[in-house]
């Protein structure tokens, strides 16, 4: 698989290091090189890549696909810096856990066991730091991994912030599967599993104390079971990606740009709570860009598409699963959405992210 | 093998949780959780623990060993904080790498692939965090491993500090070995593989601005290369640590206690350069609690003693390596040292860390 092609680099020499010229506006490090978009790309592409050099393998994807000792695996880590710690819905733990857990599922894998690393601030109340502990516990129970390694460190105060988590994963890739951005082919179903913006909605508003009507909770979930239930219908997934930072927008256009293929969504078909809208609209944002933590967005060949939604309705975590576009030849690598007055727009990767720290 | 063997737990009541007599000193998160000493073990069997639940695997070790499709694999995971990030003889990026490819090392596992996510604070300079990534690259190529995914989270300035870093790594383990602590059998003679102290040292003379005559640069190294020429041996090797945070002295008492086994170590056979034994007498700290990244204990039958010590020797990083105590029946659980006059002291498992934040 193209992932596994290991593309090897000449070590740039750090001596003669200039900051190359789409990072040059912006010198130091900004909030936007973590929002999942334009800026994160450019510093994988150009400072991280080509400071790793031949150690890197292609890609440096969300997870890797690894064959070990004859077993072919999935790996995959994340940091969690969620701020505040514990929102509506759910807490740094239960993003810690699922975010890998989802991770590993977006390659077709079965998640098998977690690592947990724990970067303190001194001065963190021992009874938080249990809470946490117990959220991560608890949603590793939920999601049938096991946590068998971890590491903690502390900080002195005034560094960090509170608890920093790090999980990777290894997962056991089911054998039937191939599922990986680049085989999204024009003529593909994009169906979305269920409502979208709820997460960034839900750490916004604990954040910033906004009040919008109903109280919106976070969707943080774990994804493997849902991403079985499709595997089962036998259809061939394309391609699976779990909306997080940066939200649909940067998964649509990151999958269009792997596949070399255009995207054209229904904004109509998509599914936005009242509340998630009414959030953006008074805030000025976009749905689209907003993240999810318990949603996948899946391209599956148009024969198979509505086998695999009554799949995924029939899950809970896929009961609203809508398809919400379709994949073209028409302006590879670029999402192109028609509007509710029956416009059409570009659905841009975003630069930065708009809500920071949402994970 | 006992480490696999699940241990269930039940969760414990987060509403009723009160922080346990261990911890009640200490209500909140002070540095010297983060030590690798008794306040480590504490955190891990009254919190860590009790809240995971049954999702902890026992343990939750340096790293673990798993059955997954089929092949016996080493899991680690280690974060990275050190201050300075750059310190004489290395970085925070060579420590990444090499702290997690020894920790797969320690358990008989040829390291494949490592992870890499970095928790980078707003505003540090992009040539700075090019410096630490080129070093990760370096160090992964020496070490032969490849780096296959990552992550990248940005934090508001003021807080993190500069580049966290965190790696995970995935091993294959030897098919040969059993190497865990518990093996640590009555008899075993004890080996160290070079000088030890040398890490904590140079980063403390670093951090604040200390002169020791000679400079002392950190022995930061990946040791998987040793343990293979060790393996190849044929020797039974039946525990091997590497002594980083608390040092030897952290390092023998964690194995005493797992083994149930004493250890009796002869301070005339340490290898100390004499550069650390000065700095360490000017500041009032003990060599044997000073931290090491590129040195392993072995804890071998005393019949294969001389043959791997041979085998050692004739690696370059196991060329001071020197036989420095045996286990004994006596005390178990304890460390007891000979010192230079012919006397006889503990040495106790460190409480806190002498020197935070060193790696």
């Amino acid at each position: 698989m193209p992932e596994q092609a290991s593309e090897t680099r000449a070590a740039i020499d750090m001596e003669s290091w200039v900051c190359p010229a789409p990072l040059r506006d912006a010198p130091n490090i900004v909030m936007g090189h973590g929002g999942g978009g334009a800026m994160s790309a450019e510093l994988i592409e150009h400072l991280f890549l080509p400071a790793f050099g031949p150690a890197a393998d292609a890609g440096m994807g969300d997870s890797a696909i690894v064959d070990i000792g004859g077993a072919r695996l999935a790996f995959s880590t994340d940091s969690f810096v969620v701020k505040p710690m514990v929102f509506p819905g759910g807490t740094i733990g239960d993003l810690a856990v699922n975010g890998t857990v989802n991770d590993l599922a977006m390659a077709g894998a079965a998640p098998a066991v977690l690592s947990t690393a724990f970067i303190l601030e001194e001065g963190t109340p021992l009874d938080e730091l249990a809470r946490v502990a117990q959220a991560v516990g608890t949603a590793a129970m939920a999601a049938g991994v096991k946590l068998v390694t971890g590491d903690t460190k502390v900080v002195d105060s005034g560094h960090g912030d509170g608890v920093y988590i790090n999980t990777a994963g290894i997962g056991l890739v089911d054998q039937r599967t191939d599922i990986r951005p680049q085989r999204a082919a024009s003529g593909d179903a994009v169906i979305v599993s269920g409502d979208i913006g709820v997460h960034g909605v839900a750490v916004l508003s604990c954040r910033e104390g906004l009040q919008f009507g109903t109280a919106v909770a976070s969707d943080t979930a774990p994804l493997h079971g849902l991403v079985a239930a499709m595997i089962e219908t036998g259809a061939d997934l394309h391609a699976l990606r779990d909306p997080t930072r940066g939200g649909m927008a940067a998964t649509l256009n990151e999958i269009a740009k792997a596949a070399k293929i255009g995207v054209s969504i229904d904004e109509r078909a998509l599914p936005i709570p009242s509340e998630v809208r009414d959030a953006c609209s008074m805030l000025g944002l976009d749905p689209l860009y907003v993240a999810n933590e318990g949603k996948l967005v899946a391209f599956v060949a148009a024969a198979d598409a509505d086998r695999v939604l009554a799949a995924m309705r029939t899950h809970p975590l896929g009961a609203r699963a809508a398809i919400i576009g379709t994949c073209v030849a028409d302006h590879p690598g670029m999402v192109v959405a028609r509007t509710a007055l029956g416009g059409t727009r570009v659905v841009d990767l975003p630069i930065g992210e708009q809500l920071p720290r949402i994970c």
